[in-house]
Parts: C-alpha cells; structure tokens; sequence
C-alpha cells in the first residue's frame, strides 16, 4: 500500500452488498471506519450483474458489470458478497493472486475450498475473513480463530438457522403443525419460496462445517456432515419433549467423542429447558461452545438480514484494513489437525423416537423386544392417544446412532407400526 | 524478535497464573498453542511474591521474586496477573518500555490507567489486550474492539460480577432474603469474606468502566461510574419484580443516551422476563450489546475462577503472539471520541420503588402526591401485606433520575413512610 488509506472494492449489491455500501458511502459511518482502523478507506468500485438499476445513496460512478476489472484495479480488501455463482471462485482467486485481503460472506464457497482458499491466502500474505458466513452478526469466527484458540474444545453447537428455529419456536409456542407454520412462514418471509436449503439442512451443515474446521482445525467438507432435517417434527413432538422437559431445535453440532476424533452433523434435537440454547428464540441464532478451560461460552444474535451480516464483514474490514496498514496479515491457524472424522453411525447419544402404531395387545411388547434385540435401553415411554391408533413416544439411554437405525429400521417393519415419527438426538446438559 | 519463537514472562501466580503456566508448561498445552500461534511458545520467567512455596508441576528454576529482573531478560510478551498492587503500574510500564506486548487481567489497573498504558503500548509498537479484566471467559473485549468497532453502538449491558448474580438469582429461586444468602455465599466461597467491592457495586464499576470506554472510544474511569449496590434488595422485591414480568439483576450499564452522550452506571435492574439477559443464572456473567448494523448480540460464560479467565490470558497470548511473529501489534481505536459523560441524574428510565408505610387512612393519596410533585407519573401500584404496616411498590413510566431522586428524598420525610425500599431501574426490552 502507497498511502495510507485502505482500497475497497465490492464484489455484490444484494441486501447485504447494499448495507456494507451505504456504510461505506455514508460521511459519519465511513468516518467511524477510519477511526476504527486508524485511516481512512475508499470505496473504489461496486461490480454488480445489473449497473443500470437504481441504487439510492450510491454513486453510480463507482457501479460496474466489470468484476475482474475491479480486481483489477488493485484494491487492498475486496469484499465478496455475490454469493455462490459459477465465476465466484474465480474472482475470490483472482483477487488474492492481486494481493487483496478478502473478506467474504459465502458459506457455500468455504464449506467446499476453505483449505486451498487458506492455503492461497495464507501464501500470498493476505488475510481470508469470513465472519459473515456462519451465524450474522454473531461473531464466533473470530472467537474461535483466536479468543478460544489457546485450548482444546469439546462441543460447538449452534443453532445456526434462523428460518428453521422460527419455525420450531412458533410450533412449539403455539401449539400449531409444521406444514401449517412453514407456509405461514413463507407467506411473511421468515422462509424462502423454496425452503428446501433451510428445512433439510443443508444451510446448517455448510455453517457446522465451517465451525468444525475452526474449533478443531481440520478441514471438514459440508459433504462431510450428516445431515437430518426438521420436516418430521410435530406438534406432539415438541409437546412430549415439553413434558419431559425439553425444547426442540435443529442444531449444527461438532463435537469431540475421542481425543482424537470428532463428529460433524446437523439435526433436530432435544435440548434441556436448563441449557442456555434453549432460550434462544425465533429467528435469532447462537452457538454455544465448551472449551476445556473456558467453560460453556455462549454468543447470540441476529443471525441473518442486510444490517446484522454487515455487521460482520465491517467487523472484519476493520480487522484487515489494519493489517494492510501494519504492512502484515494474520496468522491462520492451520487446518492439519489429524482428528479423525467418526462415521455417523459411530456417535452416541441419547434418543427421543416417536411411532404410530395400531392400539392392540401386544404391540407394546413387540416393540419394546425390537429396541431390546439391540440393545437400546429404554429410559421411559408415554402412549398418546387411544382410540384404533396410538402414538408411542420412547426416551432412551445412551446409544450409538447405528444401534438406533438399526432399531428404526426393524420397528418400521413391525406390521403394528404404522409410522415413525421424528427420531431426535438428546442434548446432554451443560455441566 | 530474534528467533522465530515467542518468550513469555509471567508476573503473578496465584489461581489464574497457576492455570495458565499450567498450559504453558504441559506439552499438549504448549503445542496447541503453538499450533495456534504459528511458533513454540517459551515460557521464560515466573515472578512471584513467595518464590519458595512448593507449586506443583511448574519447575522451580522458572521462579523467581525479581519481577523487574524478569521484564529485563527480553520477552516478547509479559503477562501480568499480581493485581492492583503498587508496584504493579511500574512493572507493566517498564515492560511496555522494554518492548514487551503485554497481556493483563487488571481491571483495577485499567479502570485508572487505561488512556495512558494504551498510548504508551502504541507508541511503543506493543499490545495492550486485556480480555480477562472483564467477564472471564467471555471474549467481549475482543468482539468490541474489532467484530463490533466498524459501527456505532448504542447500548451496552452486562452481568459482569458473578458473586451478585449468584447471590440475587438465589434470592429469587429460594424466596430468600439477602443477608441470609450473602451469609451462605460466604461460607461456600461464592463471596469473597469482606464482600463489599463485590455488593456494593466496586467490581462492576470498574468492568463498566473498560466497557464504556471500548464500546465509545472515550476514557471512562471507574470513578465516573455511578453506583449503586444490591444491598437494599429484598425477597420481597423480587416476587414483585416476578409478577410484573421482571427479574432484578445487578447490571453494568453504559448507554449511549443522545447522539454525543453517554451514561456509564452500575446498579440493580428490572429486566423484563424476555430479555436475553433474564435468562443469565448463577454466578455466570453476560454481556448484550446493541449495535446499529448488528442489533443486539450477547456473549455469555463463567466470568471468574481460574481456568476461565485462564482461557481469556491465552486468547491475548495467542494474538499478542502473532502480532510479534508477523513483526506488528494491532491498532488500538484511540481514546479520543467527543462524547459527553452525563451526569447520573440527566438519565431517563422507568422506575421500581418498594416503600414501607403506616397502614393508615390517606397515606396513599399523600404519596402519590409526592409522585405528582415532581412530574412523575405512576404506571402501577400494588400494596402488600394489610396489618399496622403495609409494603407499596410503584412502577413509574420513564423519568429523570433527578426527578426520581427527589421524588424519593421528600418520600423519606412524609411521617407515614417508615423505610424507603429498593430503588430500581426498568430495563426497557430489546427490540
């Protein structure tokens, strides 16, 4: 860098795009930048797939189609918020070959090339900051990169949707079925027309793959991560789980189950009433780690929207823009960590299982020997209904996943059975 | 630094400098760090008052009672942890002369000497981090001094002093009165014996101090905090507080209340139920902060006792590390921001007071006449107990401290009002 000032360049102008702009844009905000990072910083262009659409507050002198120009143009940060087209991978490349730190909002791209972005970064001396990507506002990528780098951790577990946690809150509070909210809520915009991403998971695992990578340092993939969603959950669910003293929320958990070894997934589970994240409401998002010398550490936010997601990315322009100025970069930790990534079947825990069977003699015993042959004890059991159906809803001890499975499997055979309902992990409390 | 390698000196080993040469010292520890790091950690010196006491597991060659001759021997980082003792300004600043980035829990210290350690580490090109002054594990300092710096904050609130929430939380659960908790909180450890820094504000005064001054910009000293203790709380006002809708907590606050203006105060709080901050049990601390871009975002954890604020130190030593490493140290947002302390009785809120009273004709109209008098306008009134004396709690809508202050000097003299009760602020609930 020649002077001191540091260069931006903005790949995107969606919601969030937009957000970081006006901040950019804006005398007292972009004055708060500089006294932030110590000098100030220039917006030196804007590249968007539509130039010609009106953008209020943004100069249209610094709009551009041209993103490989922008890069180009030798900006000190570029910050990428254009989400994950066909060329973003490209023009992240390009950018750290030209020497720009980057700061960057894409989930999807890190879930799959965070090590060979790293690895490229780290050589070329620039800094890869990805706040934004897991969580919003919350700023648990830099906490685990550095505040909690010190010491071995033992859980993250994040509720790290907020579509999802809207849904099961609302479920929950008023009593209502899943397909009855989802719809309500795409009606109002707390989900997308097509809420598959969210509903299944697959939002939640790039999220719990990049934690993974952080708390453990290696490399997870979102491929990695099993991966459950939250379509089968029902009322009666999360009123027996009330009962019991639970809530239920779909979590990104990546935990540690050996010295060594560390299990990565994402699905619903039954989290205790005492457990800090089971206050965490609506769409709001957390993620709650256990370090062996911290504790339990627990951060809450807004996990989406324009505002709260660029809150992040100016959290780490700041962070970056003082590097560039200190002519230096920070220190990624390496992702060379020889942890082991257990196979889903291999993690225990305790089970929450909920079957439709026929209301005849017998059939409780039928299916109290199928979880016997496999051994999973049975911690208690309530029968709801009775009437030509009942429903069974059974709390187990501990098991491994593939016991359970191997137990869903031979139940789901029983002619008695008519349904398997939601099978959830339970969350062991916070000591 | 001459070797690509990070000396590091340790002034002080009580319980949080036990733990943390304690990692220092083991390999796994020393490793992960390293890892961390970019480089081995070497733990060069141990200063300490009683260089002969037995200390399990550290080798006696690294201790020594020459705190000055250890700063002189070079290390790269010296981590303070003896406390606020007179020597203890001097030894920091001969280290930051030497050159050494420093690493320090004292919140007494900072609560003082902030704005000058924090010119002197800058001019020097050193560190100054301090994450374990407040909160323990909780990495608020971090998360306020980059996640959050890029924006303008207007609130922030926190359960920074775990004996008085263990004290106020039991209170609540057990329907018990203060003098009998605190008596127990002493006996199990929970209070220190002489427990007034804690209960009386002291402790919180000072973290609200780094906090104001972090979340602002500006120098704010812990003799600029208005304060007020937990002494005057009754059972009784918490099963009020209960069925309003509240909790009372003792809370640090330091609010931006006027666009150049903020108010710095400590003292116990009506916390509605839905307030994240409600559900903070315990000796846990918690800090909820609100951003304009953010919105509110709270960091949650064990605030006090060795390991945690162990986990903070080596947060700092991992950063002020890799600053040494890459041949920099980070910019510290000056302290120079413009804005106006205002003075405790400018600031506007809604009040909770509990008045013991004759029980007998009038009083109540002589009362709220008081109320009146000073513009101060009653948003409910409850009366408990119905013998010779009675018990009134007013909830007020929003008004000055001034007013309120007045309000309850000429309450105190009407003959019918026998005590004045606890005096405390609504918090008003996020948005």
């Amino acid at each position: 860098m020649t002077t001191a000032r540091v260069r931006v360049a903005l790949l995107g102008c969606g919601t969030v795009g937009a957000a970081v702009a006006a901040t950019l844009c804006d005398p007292i905000g972009s004055s708060r930048l500089a006294s932030a990072i110590g000098a100030p910083v220039e917006l030196i262009g804007i590249a968007v797939a539509h130039p010609d659409r009106p953008r209020e507050g943004l100069p249209a002198s610094l709009v551009t189609s041209d993103a490989a120009a922008l890069i180009d143009a030798g900006a000190d940060v570029v910050i990428e918020l254009i989400g994950n087209t066909p060329e973003t991978l490209g023009l992240v490349t390009a950018a750290i070959d030209a020497g720009a730190s980057i700061v960057t909002a894409n989930k999807a791209l890190l879930a799959t090339h965070l090590s060979e972005l790293t690895s490229r970064a780290a050589s070329r001396g620039v800094d890869l900051y990805y706040e934004a990507a897991v969580a919003g506002a919350i700023p648990i990528v830099r906490v685990l990169r550095t505040s909690l780098a010190g010491q071995r951790l033992t859980r993250v577990l994040g509720i790290v949707n907020g579509t999802t946690n809207f849904i099961l809150t609302t479920m929950e509070r008023e009593g209502r079925d899943y397909d009855d909210v989802l719809r309500e809520a795409i009606a109002s915009g707390y989900a997308e027309a097509d809420p598959t991403a969210d509903v299944d998971g697959h939002d939640a695992a790039q999220k719990a793959a990049l934690l993974a990578s952080l708390a453990y340092g290696r490399v997870v993939l979102d491929a990695d991560v099993a991966r459950e969603g939250i379509a089968k959950v029902t009322a009666s669910d999360l009123e027996a789980a009330s009962r019991m003293g639970y809530v239920v929320r779909l979590l990104a958990v990546a935990e540690r189950v050996a010295p060594e070894a560390i299990s990565v997934r994402v699905h619903p589970a039954m989290v205790p009433r005492s457990h800090p994240l089971a206050a965490v409401d609506g769409a709001s998002n957390a993620v709650f780690v256990e370090g062996e010398a911290s504790g339990p550490v627990m951060l809450q936010g807004d996990g989406a929207g324009g505002p709260p997601t660029a809150s992040a990315v100016l959290g780490d322009l700041v962070a970056a823009s003082r590097n560039r100025l200190a002519g230096t970069c920070e220190h990624a930790p390496a992702l060379d960590a020889t942890c082991r990534l257990v196979e889903p079947g291999e993690t225990t825990s305790a089970f929450y299982l909920a079957l439709e069977v026929l209301d005849r003699p017998g059939v409780l015993a039928a299916v109290a020997t199928v979880f016997g042959t496999h051994d999973v004890s049975i911690e208690s059991m309530e029968q709801v209904g009775r009437a030509t159906a009942a429903r069974l809803v059974f709390l187990t001890h501990p098991a491994t996943e593939a016991q359970m499975a191997a137990t869903a499997l031979q139940l789901e055979e029983l002619e008695a059975v008519t349904a398997l309902g939601a099978l959830l992990r339970v969350v062991e409390a916070t000591r």
